[in-house]
C-alpha cells in the first residue's frame, strides 16, 4: 500500500490537478484507502486501491486540510493509475489554522495547566509477573500475544478458585477479529470510504510504540511485536503493547450497616485491575484497545476512539449558508471542513473454554409474566427463561431494552455445589446497531455486524469475521455466511462473536482532534465461582500505602 | 420506621412464631418496608409499614439468614400490629456459614491477599479548592450540597471556556430523583417489596460515613451532611461524600503518525478527572454515587451497586430438588438461600442551563436513507435528522437501537462561530427499561419509569419523580402524570430526566456480598466549544511526578 502512494504523483493530470488548486506537489501527504468491492467491471480480476492527499503546508494535521474531490484509482499490482476523478475545484483548501495539536506547539501559543499532577504509585512494585508471553497477576493467568492482524491476543485465561486454589479455564481465546467503518456520505469521492481495519490494514501493524507516561501509566510493563514486512524482513514494533496496574479509586465490594440494626460495620475493598492495552493509529483515527481482568473474575473488554476525524471539504464555512443540513452528511466543524457522520463496529471473536472446551450458549430471557385473578396483588412479575441454544441461527442475536435476555456460556458437565451449570455471561455496553440496507454491498461484506451477537461452532478456518481474504471481498466468506449453516453447537466448542458499535456524528469539540469516546462489554462469572471469589481480600491499610514527595522537594 | 420495629416485640402470636422456629428472640434482627399501595381496605386512611425479620446469630450478615414467610402489618401512627402473615414455618433456617464479610473474620479464615498496594498520589496536594459548599477544580465550578432525600446535588455547574476564559452554565441542579427497586416475587412475602428509596427513605440520610483509605483514594476530601432526626434535633452525618481526583491510566485524547506519512508524531494527554461520590447503603443495598467532571467538559453520572442481596428462604438445598425453575423467582444461592430476581431504576432530574435557562431538546435522529437509482455505488447510508421537540410528549423516549438518535439540549438563541447551536448531549449507557405492566400498582407509583427520557419545563413542585410524598402514594402525581399535560418545552426552562436501569437475576457470586455492578450516563458537550477544550493540556513529564518509597522502607 505504502509503495502506491508514489504512483499518482508521476501522473501529468494528477499534478496538473494539485497545482491547479494552489498546492505544491512537495507539500501534499496522501493516504491509500482499500476501495472496498461495488460488483463493477473495472474490480475485476484487479488489485485496487484509491488515493486522496491533502496538505501538511503550516500543520502536522494535514487531515484537516483535504483536497477534495480528487481520487486517484490505482492498480496496486502494475503500480498504474486506472483513472482520476476531480470535481473539487471550487472547493477552497481549509486553512488549518491551529489544528498542530502538538505540545511543543501549545507551548509557545499558551498552554493550559488544569490540574497538579497525579500518579498511580506501587512502592513494592507491581504484583503482575511477565514471563515470555505468560502473564501471571493476582488470581489470573494468561497468555499475550501480539498479532499483525488482530492486534492484541489473549489466550488461555485461567482464573484461580479460591475454594479449590485451581487454575480454571474462561477464554482458550480472544481477539478483536474485524471492524467496519462505513462513513455516510454517497458521493463520489466517499462512498467506498468503508474501513475494515483488521484485515484490510492489519491492526497490530498500525499499532505504534506507546507513549510511556501518557498512553500507560508509570507503573506499566511494555511488550515488543515482531513483525514481518512486506519484503519478509523482520522488524521490532516496539512498545506496541502495554501491561499495568489500574486503581481509579472505585470499590470492589462494600457493605455499611445502618444504624437501625444496632451493628457497628462499614467494610469496604479496593477495586484494583490489570490493564493490557494498545493503541492502534489507522491512519487517522485512533483505537485504544484495552483488556481489564479483574480480581472478581470480570474481564473487561474496552475500545477508546480518539484521534482524527475524516473530514471533507466544502464550500460553506457558516450554516447559514446550508439550505439543508441533512445533505451535509456530517457536521460543519470549522470553515470549509465537514465532519462526516461514519459508524465504528468492533467484532470480537470469543473461543470460550469455560472449564474446558465443551460449552453451551443460553439465552436467559426476561418475560413479563402477568398474575392470574386473585394470585397476587401484583398484576405482573419478571421471571427468567432459560433457553438453550440448539443451534448457531438460536444464538444470532438484536439486543432490545424490551426482549432483554443475559447471555451464558456454560459448562452443561460442570455444575457448582448447588446445582448450577459454571457459566460466564457476557454482559453488553451501549452500543449501536448496523442500520445500513442488507444487500448494500458494504454492509454484505460485513455482514458480521448483523447481529450483535453469533455463537459458531469453532472450525479454525472461521476466525475473521470477514473472511480470510478481506481486501475487495465480496461476503462470501463472512460471520454471518458460517453461521447461516446453522450447525449444532449445543455442548460443543464454542466461539462467542459480540460486536461493540458507535454511531457518530462529529461534533465541534472533535476538531481539530478528538477526546476519546468509549465503549465495553463485560464477560462476567456467572455461577461460576460458589460464592463471592474476593470475599478475604483485605481492605487497604495506612501502613501499607506510600509515602511519596513532589520531585523537587527531595 | 425504626421506632416501628419494637411494635412486633410486644405482639404474643409473633414472639410464638419465632419461638416455633428454634430462633432466640434476642437474635433477631428486623426490617421495616414499606409497604406500597394496592388499592386495598386496610391501606385507606393509615400510615402502613411491614416487618420482617432475620437471625443474627453467628453472622453479622443477617440478610443471610431470614425468618421467611413471617410478615407483620403494623400501623405507623398507632404502632399496633394489625396483621401477622406466617406462612414459612417450614422452610429451615439458612445456617449462614462463611456469610460474615468482615476483613477481622478472614483474617483468622485465611485472607487472600492478591496485589502489592497501589495509590493514587499527587505530590503537590490536590488541584481542588472547596470553600463552604462550592467546588473548583481545573475548569469546572460547581456548588455540592448534601441532600436527606437525593443524596448529593450538584447545582451551577460551570465549565470555563478555554477560548472566552468565560464560565458557562452547563447544570443548573442535577440530583438522583428518585429510585424504583421492584422484586419479581408475586408471592404474599415479596409482592410489596418495590422500593422507592429516595421517597421512602432518604437516599441522603442512608449514605453512612465514607470509609477514608477504601471507599474514596487517599487524596480525597469528605463532606458532612446536617441533616434533622424526626424530632427535629439537628444531627451530623459526618463524612458522607467524598471528592476526590481520580487518574486511572486512561488517555484523554491521542494520536500516532503512522510511518506511511514520514511524520514522527505522538501526542497523548492523560486522563485526570474529579469524582464526587456518597454510598448510600439502603438496608441490605449499597449504591454508589459518583458525579464525574472530565476537563473535556463531560459529567458522567454512574451508579455501582453493592452491598448484600435480600435473599428468600427456601426448602431446596439443591437445583436438582426444584421442578420448575420458573418459579423459584430467582437464584439458589446457597443452601436454603434464593437471591430474588428484581430490577434498579435511578432516576435523575437534570435542570440543564446551557449558556442560560432558556434551552430545546433535539432529537438528532439516526435515518436510514435509500440511494435513488444510478446516485451511488452504494445502496443506503444514515443521515441525521434533527427533530425540536415542541411539547413534552415529543420527549417520551424509548430508547432503541434500531431506531437511535442522539439527546441534545441546545440553547437556541446561542450560536458557535460557524452556526452551530451550542448544547450538551445525554448520552445513555447500558441500561434497562421496566418491563411491568402499566396498570400493576407499583408500575404506576413509579411510572416515571416508564420512558427512559423525560423532558418537563422547569416547575418548582416538580422534583421528585414520584411524586412529593411516596410513602403510600397512589401514582397521581409522578412524572408521566407531569409529562402527559403537554406542555410546551421549546425554548424554555426545561428539565431533562433520564433513568439508569438494572434488570438483577442473582449469582452465586452475588453471595455472601455483591462486587459492584456499575452503570452510568453522560452529558457531553456537543458544539458547544468552538473546537476541543483541551488541546493546549499538557502531558504528564516524568520530572513533574512524584518520588515515592514504601512506608518501611523510609
Amino acid at each position: 500500500m505504502q509503495g502506491v502512494l508514489e504512483v499518482p504523483l508521476k501522473n501529468l493530470e494528477f499534478n496538473r490537478s494539485i497545482t491547479r488548486r494552489g498546492v505544491d506537489m512537495a507539500e501534499i501527504a496522501c493516504l491509500p484507502i482499500s476501495s472496498g468491492w461495488y460488483g463493477t467491471l473495472v474490480e475485476e480480476n484487479r488489485r485496487l486501491i484509491k488515493v486522496q492527499c491533502y496538505s501538511k503546508k503550516g500543520t502536522v494535521n494535514f487531515y484537516m486540510k483535504p483536497i477534495e474531490g480528487l481520487t486517484v484509482l490505482v492498480d496496486m499490482d502494475r503500480k498504474e493509475v486506472i483513472s482520476i476523478s476531480d470535481n473539487g475545484l471550487n472547493i477552497p483548501m481549509a486553512k488549518g489554522i491551529d489544528t498542530d495539536y502538538r505540545y511543543s506547539v501549545q507551548k509557545l501559543n499558551g498552554e493550559l495547566r488544569l490540574f497538579n499532577p497525579i500518579s498511580l504509585e506501587q512502592p513494592e512494585g507491581p504484583s503482575f509477573k511477565i514471563d515470555g508471553n505468560l502473564v501471571k497477576w493476582a488470581n489470573w493467568e494468561f497468555h499475550l500475544k501480539p498479532d499483525p492482524r488482530a492486534g492484541i491476543i489473549i489466550s488461555q485465561a485461567k482464573v484461580r478458585d479460591p475454594e479449590t486454589s485451581e487454575l480454571r479455564n474462561v477464554i482458550y481465546k480472544g481477539f478483536t477479529s474485524e471492524l467496519f467503518v462505513p462513513y455516510m456520505d454517497p458521493t463520489d469521492g466517499w462512498y467506498f470510504k468503508t474501513y475494515m481495519d483488521a484485515g484490510e490494514y492489519g491492526f497490530g501493524l498500525q499499532a505504534m510504540p506507546l507513549d510511556p507516561l501518557n498512553d500507560c501509566p508509570r507503573n506499566a510493563h511494555y511488550m515488543d511485536g515482531v513483525f514481518a514486512s512486506a519484503d519478509g524482513t523482520p522488524y521490532v514494533q516496539s512498545n506496541m503493547i502495554c501491561v499495568f496496574e489500574s486503581y481509579a479509586g472505585d470499590i470492589a465490594w462494600r457493605h455499611s450497616e445502618c444504624p437501625i440494626t444496632d451493628l457497628k460495620v462499614t467494610e469496604v475493598r479496593p477495586k484494583v485491575t490489570l490493564v493490557v492495552r494498545m493503541a492502534a493509529a489507522v491512519a487517522n483515527y485512533d483505537y485504544i484497545v484495552d483488556w481489564e481482568f479483574q480480581t472478581d473474575g470480570l474481564i473487561r473488554a474496552k475500545v477508546g476512539l480518539s484521534g482524527i476525524l475524516m473530514v471533507k471539504g466544502t464550500t460553506y464555512d457558516n450554516m447559514n449558508q446550508v439550505p439543508n443540513q441533512e445533505y451535509l452528511y456530517g457536521t460543519l466543524l470549522s470553515e470549509n471542513i465537514i465532519g462526516v457522520i461514519h459508524d465504528h463496529y468492533i467484532t470480537y471473536y470469543l473461543d470460550m473454554d469455560i472449564d474446558g472446551s465443551d460449552n453451551s450458549f443460553v439465552k436467559v430471557n426476561i418475560k413479563k409474566q402477568e398474575t392470574s385473578e386473585g394470585e397476587s396483588p401484583r398484576k405482573s412479575y419478571l421471571k427468567a427463561v432459560r433457553n438453550v441454544a440448539k443451534t448457531e441461527k438460536d444464538a444470532q442475536i438484536k439486543l432490545s431494552l424490551y426482549d432483554p435476555s443475559e447471555f451464558h456460556v456454560i459448562n452443561p458437565s460442570k455444575k457448582t455445589r448447588l446445582g448450577n451449570p459454571a457459566g460466564y455471561k457476557l454482559v453488553p455496553g451501549a452500543t449501536a446497531a448496523s442500520l445500513l440496507d442488507h444487500e448494500d454491498p458494504p454492509q454484505k461484506r460485513a455482514a458480521f455486524t448483523n447481529n450483535q451477537i453469533w455463537v459458531t461452532p469453532y472450525n479454525k478456518s472461521e476466525q475473521w469475521a470477514g473472511g480470510l481474504l478481506v481486501y475487495q471481498s465480496q461476503g462470501d466468506d463472512t460471520l454471518e455466511v458460517w453461521s447461516n449453516r446453522d450447525r449444532p453447537i449445543e455442548n460443543k466448542d464454542i466461539v462467542l462473536w459480540y460486536t461493540i458499535g458507535f454511531h457518530h456524528i462529529p461534533c465541534q469539540e472533535d476538531y481539530p482532534i478528538m477526546p476519546t469516546v468509549s465503549s465495553s462489554f463485560d464477560l462476567k462469572p456467572v455461577n461460576f465461582f460458589e460464592r463471592n471469589p474476593i470475599l478475604r481480600v483485605p481492605p487497604n491499610f495506612k501502613e501499607d500505602l506510600p509515602v511519596c514527595k513532589a520531585r523537587d522537594s527531595t
